[in-house]
């Protein structure tokens, strides 16, 4: 299983809930809660590091030198990837928050979320700061 | 046929040729080509507003407000976004030089690109200015 996401909902109806759930997910530690929501195919690309299965990348997020991270979202778009499978394509545009530094940092990041037993885990996953 | 990149490429070798072979696809008019880059499925999320099939998104590239429009590219990360397949993930932030402003506007976006006859067309395009 991967986060509690109702995987009949639809793109419109569940932005919320969504990124709720994925940050939930993703958050490095010490807040991190593996919760099984990558799969040994899951790709991460973190600022240009390519990282592949759920091994390495949450050994990744765990190394990241960050204390406390938040995620405020700005924007948060889905659409279906796939006329087969419920699958969902999300960007997020935002501002990550890190430690107790007061100048939160953009950021984007796209999520490809493939269903399984009534949730989703995460198959895609690039994140990247945006330096404007 | 869609653009011209070759589906055999992998993502970490083509990021140059993919981009170059998207933006020309997808700038806006008056130097914006059709192509046949988008299909009766495809889908473009442009500043929230979700448009489905390539009449309706042609409609909606020629309605832009812009007469002259370039992206400058600053990160582009591609991920295989299927196991079947040999479709591809594209998340490319940058900045957008509309008309004669001085000012750029960062934008993020991602593309979901499928493969067909030898090369790409566009399945999902999420568009997103990014205000800082």
């Amino acid at each position: 299983m991967g986060f509690s996401l109702r995987s009949s909902t639809t793109p419109l109806s569940i932005q919320t809930e969504l990124i709720s759930a994925v940050y939930t997910c993703v958050t490095p530690p010490p807040t991190y809660p593996p919760h099984n929501s990558q799969r040994d195919g899951s790709m991460l690309t973190w600022e240009s590091n390519q990282i592949l299965g759920v091994n390495s990348i949450l050994e990744k997020l765990e190394s990241l030198p960050f204390q406390k991270v938040a995620h405020k979202t700005d924007t948060i778009d889905a659409q279906p990837s796939s006329g087969s499978v419920a699958s969902l394509l999300v960007l997020v545009t935002g501002q990550l928050m890190v430690d107790d530094s007061p100048n939160p940092i953009p950021f984007s990041q796209v999520f490809q979320l493939m269903p399984e037993d009534g949730s989703y885990y995460v198959q895609n996953d690039v994140f990247r700061l945006v330096y404007g």
